[in-house]
This record gives structure tokens, C-alpha cells and sequence, in this order.
């Protein structure tokens, strides 16, 4: 068993740099407060004896030896930076869990066959660098590392110069470590386990995703002497198709959300009809099927809803991946850890993108999830209990000694 | 006659000052911008000979002096600051083209009875400082000084601080001045004169405006994650109001527009449900009855998608003046100017606020109209001939000079 109150400081400790303006995170990808978040992370590592490499997306991996050092290790972790109003949890509990099992393990004295890496993968939550598991999808071979580090933030900031001002532009090659499999703990940023008491989500799928921006032209004009019928109102375009998206994913249920999360206007002025807008539509299903249809009917409804009011438009995809099913064996170690801890658990379908959904293309992998409150995340008030942390990073602990045997 | 060449060299010169990025302006009130542009036509108006007062909302009044100096004087003026991405002719025409008038009258050597004072209004716009027209606001009475200083642009610089940083926070008292009568020449901003194939609009009315801020409160969350059914989605919110203020302009049609110009969600992030949204609602007509159902149908399905989504709601006036009637003898003087001079004319309502609209509750005020390209202000687009900007002034030189004698 884990140390829960030994993981929850350290979690409080690392929620202290980067603090958002509510109670959460502000610690976004790149920025200063990620490179203070990294040091002290490396400095927990190294306190416990271990080794760290960086490769050349910042992603950082800090290993513990084995009894047979050639053995492939066993990977586990998630990600420390967070949304611009993020929480203190999501990623965070992954990547610390992952350092309370070596702590663990040391206490214990417990040498495992194969080498064990913590592993904290860069710019996963894409909020400043679309797209989302950056870091990891360069490592699974789904994005090139010049595309990666050409990436911009809304000021123009390039991912590869911003890499390298904080310091964590490492020499690793990207991609080149393999694995012998990949454990990834993550509150479940949604309210089943919740609502159903259970304590262990064992995760089996993955929601498929496509990011959309749509960018609508219209013509900027006075609101007070342009009559209704000479207007072009890209505004009136984005809240158009806002509601679309909305009403498409409602169409789809079950199994399929969508929403609007980015929405701007220009000139963003009261007095003038909005020329242009530019806005990121998100859908998603575990149902390749349902994913398809729903692309398909928001480009054809957005097309439409364009031609309509006389605007003009492009619909570029800046994030996507395919509905994920995760390696049935770490899966079944993930059930059988909870188990055998007797810890109330159901299979379940990840709503959110993770980086083990781009590494299960790569190497076997699986997710153990825990309840957080209200299913709130990408909030602030994002909140879970000690108890349900220890009880995740236990499931977590058993199924990577399991692993780490074979 | 004016000299349609020199005031059209001014326009010129003036659009120098505070370029936008697409050929227009880009001088908001109380920007450095805008200090430079009042910087060259206080020099003008010195050349001229006129004396300068300037009171303390930085209105600018050049006088010329006339026969009788103890005569209450005509003025004539406009607004020198310009949208984000502002035209160089809304407004500043009619600022030059009073300009324009004193050097005709120098060069003919005309006495007027009646001193006449060119004004350049501070804060027409209202886009950086809201509201609209804030600077002939309090001269009419309509604000207290007090709350006009304590307006704050987006960053939350107060209009007093920035008044007095850009060194026009004059001494003279606002609203002191008396005035005989006030004439505004302005562009259309709307397409009915071009179309119609007049030289000269003359304005008989202005329309009301409500402007509306609202601001919705709904739960961030994550666009994956959370089922469709549990989410509070502010951002989806603001479409469908933004929808609803398109539809109501649309069943009060004819003389009623509507439209939604500013627009903002947080955090403004691809994968986050927008948990709030701010944005404000333009709309007018030149009958009050109608502009008083606008505002009640608009704040009732406001208040009705609030409930249903489960969002919070605060519904704020940010600005507002009724239809106005103009003076029928100062509107008298500029229609008979237009038949001397034999310009294609028409009566029109003004569909945008101005100045004149508020000090026509204080004064004998009219307006006089020039058409514009494609009905277009409020981009940098916007155009209008040296032909029409002369005809226009020509006009207004009539008027002033009948209303100076009289
Ligand atoms: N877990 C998480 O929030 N990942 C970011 C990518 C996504 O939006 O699913
Ligand atoms: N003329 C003009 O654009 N005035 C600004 C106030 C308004 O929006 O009507």
C-alpha cells in the first residue's frame, strides 16, 4: 500500500506553483510556472535515486533501476501542466502517483525485474499549443517533431523557442524508447464512478476527437445604419453554428458530446457588425461510426449555415484521434489490482483525450481512473478525496509490480 | 463655395495619424493617437486664427469671431477619435469640413454676425470607453462628469487618468456653453443616399439605441468528459441570444436593427465548456415604441434561454438615447441649402447616434448627410468621394452661414 498522505502533500506542494485565481492551476505548457513545476519534480526524483532523461519535446522520464537493467521498463504517468483555469488533479495525480510507487517500492525495499520510469509528457492539455498530447503524439509517431515545434500560442510563440527558453529542450531522441507497457492513473473528469460509488474506473476505451476551427469572413459594418438585409454577421455565423454543434451531438446520443470552447469576434466592438470569427468546435465518440457522422454533419451544417448569410469560411482540423481500445492485458491487471484490493470498480470509456491513448498505438497500455466531485474538471473547484487518490494510486502500485514481473 | 481639394488634403493628412491595418484609422479616444490628431487641428485652427477653448471632457472649440461678439455662436463639428478599425471620414469630416468652412469665410473675407466655433467632440465612439458619445452626453446633461471619468477601457484605465495623461483635460466647465444652433456634417454610414442616387441627406430624425451588456454565468467543465445533459454551457448561451436579438430585429422590421457585436467566453479554451460569457447587444429604431418592445422581448428570451440552460444572468445598460427629432428650422436651413445649391437631397433618419443627437436636447441642432461607399463605416473599407465630401460641406457652409446671420 501506497503512502496517501505522503501523495496528497506532495500533491499540495506542487499545487503551490502555478496558482490559478480560484483555488486551481494556472500552470500551462511552457510557461515559467512549468519550468518551476519540473525542477521540483526532477528534485523529488533525484531524492529518491533516480535517473532522469528529457527527450527533445521536454517530455522527462526518470527511471528506477531493476534487478535485469536490459529488461524493458515499465512506463507510468501523465502530465503537470494544466489548463489556464485548470485544476490540481488532472495530470498531476498521475505523474505523482506515479513517484509515490517508486517511493513505495523503496520503503518496501521491493526490487522489481524490469526498470520502472515515471514519466511527465509536455503540453498535453494543447490549451496554449493546439493540439492536445503533444508531446506524446510525437513520441507514438503521429505528428513530426519540426510540425510539433512549429506549433504557435496566441501571442505567436513558437513550441520548439519556447521549449528551449525554459530550459527542458532535452537530447533524447523522441519515440526512440520502447516499452514494455504503460500505466496511466487520471481523475475521470466526468461523474459516473461518482454517481455509481465506485472507486476504480478500469479503462478499457478511449472517446475518438475532432478539434475543428472554423473561420467565417463577413463584412464589418455599423449595427445602427446598416439595414438587416445588407448585413454580413460572421458573429451571427459562429452563434449559428454554436448551436449546431450542439443540437448535432444531441442527435447522437448516447456515446457523443460536442461543444464551442473557443469563440472570438473582431473587431469585438459594440457598435459594429462582427467581420470575422473564429472559434474550435470539439466532438467526440468512442463510436468511430458516430465520430465520422458527426464531423460530417458539422462541416455540411457549418457549410450551409456560411452560404446562408453570405460568409465566407474554412474548417481546418487542429487536433484528432481515433476511438482507442486499450491492450487487454494491462487492462486486465488493472481490474485484477482492483480486485484483489477490494476496491469498487466498473469498466469504463475515457471521455477525455490522455496521453496513453496516442502510447496504446505504440506500446500496451491501460488507465486506471478515479472518481473526482461533480465530475467537474477543466474548473478550478475541480476537487477529489485523499482516499479516493490513495485507493487509485494502489490499483496503480499492483498493476505495475504485476507488469514489472513478467 | 468650399474648396472641395484643400478639405479633401486634410482628410488626408489627418488619416495619417493612428493608421488601422487595412488602409483606415486606428484612433481611439484618449490614445496617443488621438492626442496627435488634436495636436495638428489645434494648429489649423491657430493658422486660422481662431482661439481655442477646451473643456474638461477634452472637447475641443475653435472660435471665430464674429460682427456681434456677444452673439450666441452656430457651431459645427463632429468627432476626430475612430473605431479599432475606423474609416477617415466618420466624424472627422465633419470636424475638417467646419474647418473648411472658417478658411472659405477667411478667404472671402465674410463677416459673419454670429461667432462661429468648429467643436471636435471627445469619445464619439465609445468603443474603448463606453458609451458612445460621451463626451456631448455630459454636455447635454444626460451624464455627471464624475461617472464619465470613472469609464474604464478593457484593461481598466479610467477616462479621467487617460484624459489627463494625453494632456486634454481642459478648464472650461462642460455644458457652460450656450449655443445658438449646432450643424453636424457626417457620411451616412448606411447605403440608402449611394443607392438612390442623392448627394444630400436631410436628417429629420436619429434612432433610440439600448445598448445591453449581459453576462452569463454557467459551470467550466470539460468538453469531452461531461455528458451533454450536465453541462452548463455559457458559451452556447450566448448563440442562442445572439440568435434570438438576429430574429426579434427581424419581426419588428421595417426601422429596426439588432445585432450582437462584442462577444467573449472563458476560458476561452478548445476543450473547456465556457463557464462565462459577456457580450453586449446593439439595438436601435426611430420609434420608441418599438425600440421598447425590442428591449422587453429581448430581455425576456434572454431571461427565458438563461433559465433553460441553467445559466446565471445579469442584464446591464450600457448605453442608451431616445429617437430624437431634430430642429425643423435648422433642418429647414439645410434643406433649403441643398435646393440653392441644387444638390439631389432627400429627408433620412440618422441610423447611427451622434453628437447632435444629444445636444439637440439642448440646442436648435440639425445634421447634414453625405453618402458612402457601399453603405460602409465602421471598417477601414469605408469610402466616400472628394465629390460628395465637398457637396456635403458646401451644404453646410449655406446653413451655418444663414443660421449666423439670423
Ligand atoms: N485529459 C485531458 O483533459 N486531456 C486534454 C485533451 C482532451 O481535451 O481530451
Ligand atoms: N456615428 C457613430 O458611429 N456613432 C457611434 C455611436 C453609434 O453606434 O451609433
Amino acid at each position: 500500500r501506497i503512502d496517501g498522505a505522503r501523495l496528497w502533500s506532495s500533491l499540495m506542494e506542487m499545487a503551490r506553483i502555478g496558482p490559478g485565481v480560484a483555488g486551481g492551476n494556472n500552470r500551462q505548457a511552457l510557461t515559467d510556472a512549468d519550468a518551476e513545476g519540473r525542477k521540483l519534480f526532477a528534485e523529488w526524483c533525484a531524492a529518491s535515486g533516480m535517473s532522469m532523461g528529457v527527450d527533445a519535446m521536454g517530455s522527462m522520464f526518470a527511471r528506477r533501476e531493476g534487478r535485469d537493467p536490459d529488461a524493458l521498463p515499465v512506463y507510468v504517468g501523465s502530465h503537470l501542466d494544466t489548463q489556464p483555469t485548470g485544476g490540481k488533479y488532472d495530470g498531476v495525480l498521475g505523474v505523482l502517483g506515479g513517484l509515490e510507487i517508486i517511493r513505495t517500492l523503496d520503503d518496501m525495499a521491493i526490487e522489481t525485474r524490469r526498470p520502472i520510469v515515471v514519466v511527465n509528457w509536455t503540453n498535453e492539455e494543447g490549451t496554449r499549443f493546439a493540439p492536445a498530447m503533444l508531446a506524446s503524439g510525437v513520441h507514438a509517431g503521429q505528428h513530426d517533431l519540426d510540425w510539433a515545434y512549429a506549433r504557435e500560442d496566441a501571442e505567436g510563440k513558437r513550441f520548439g523557442d519556447e521549449l528551449e527558453r525554459i530550459g527542458w529542450k532535452g537530447n533524447e531522441e523522441v519515440g526512440a524508447r520502447r516499452m514494455h507497457a504503460l500505466f496511466e492513473l487520471h481523475i475521470e473528469q466526468g461523474p459516473i464512478l461518482e454517481a455509481e460509488s465506485k472507486e476504480i474506473g478500469v479503462v478499457t476505451h478511449g472517446q475518438g476527437l475532432w478539434w475543428l476551427e472554423i473561420r467565417l469572413t463577413g463584412k464589418e459594418s455599423h449595427t445602427g445604419s446598416t439595414p438587416m438585409h445588407m448585413r454580413v454577421n460572421a458573429g451571427l455565423g459562429m452563434a449559428r453554428i454554436t448551436e449546431a454543434v450542439h443540437r448535432i451531438a444531441m442527435e447522437h446520443q448516447p456515446d457523443a458530446v460536442g461543444a464551442v470552447g473557443q469563440a472570438n469576434v473582431w473587431p469585438n466592438s459594440r457598435n459594429v457588425i462582427p467581420g470575422r470569427a473564429v472559434f474550435t468546435v470539439d466532438i467526440r465518440s468512442p463510436e468511430q461510426a458516430k465520430l465520422d457522422a458527426m464531423r460530417a454533419a458539422v462541416e455540411a451544417e457549418a457549410e450551409r449555415i456560411a452560404r446562408e448569410l453570405g460568409l465566407g469560411i474554412e474548417i481546418e482540423p487542429v487536433g484528432h484521434f481515433d476511438p482507442v481500445t486499450f491492450d487487454p492485458e494491462c487492462v486486465a491487471m488493472v481490474r485484477a489490482a482492483a480486485e484483489r484490493l477490494g476496491h469498487a470498480h466498473r469498466d469504463i470509456v475515457s471521455g477525455a483525450g490522455h496521453d496513453a491513448c496516442w502510447v496504446a498505438g505504440v506500446a500496451p497500455t491501460a488507465m486506471v481512473m478515479c472518481p473526482c466531485k461533480d465530475g467537474l474538471s477543466h474548473n478550478e473547484a475541480e476537487d477529489i478525496t485523499q482516499d479516493w487518490a490513495t485507493k487509485g494510486t494502489d490499483v496503480l502500485l499492483h498493476a505495475v509490480i504485476e507488469a514489472a514481473e513478467v
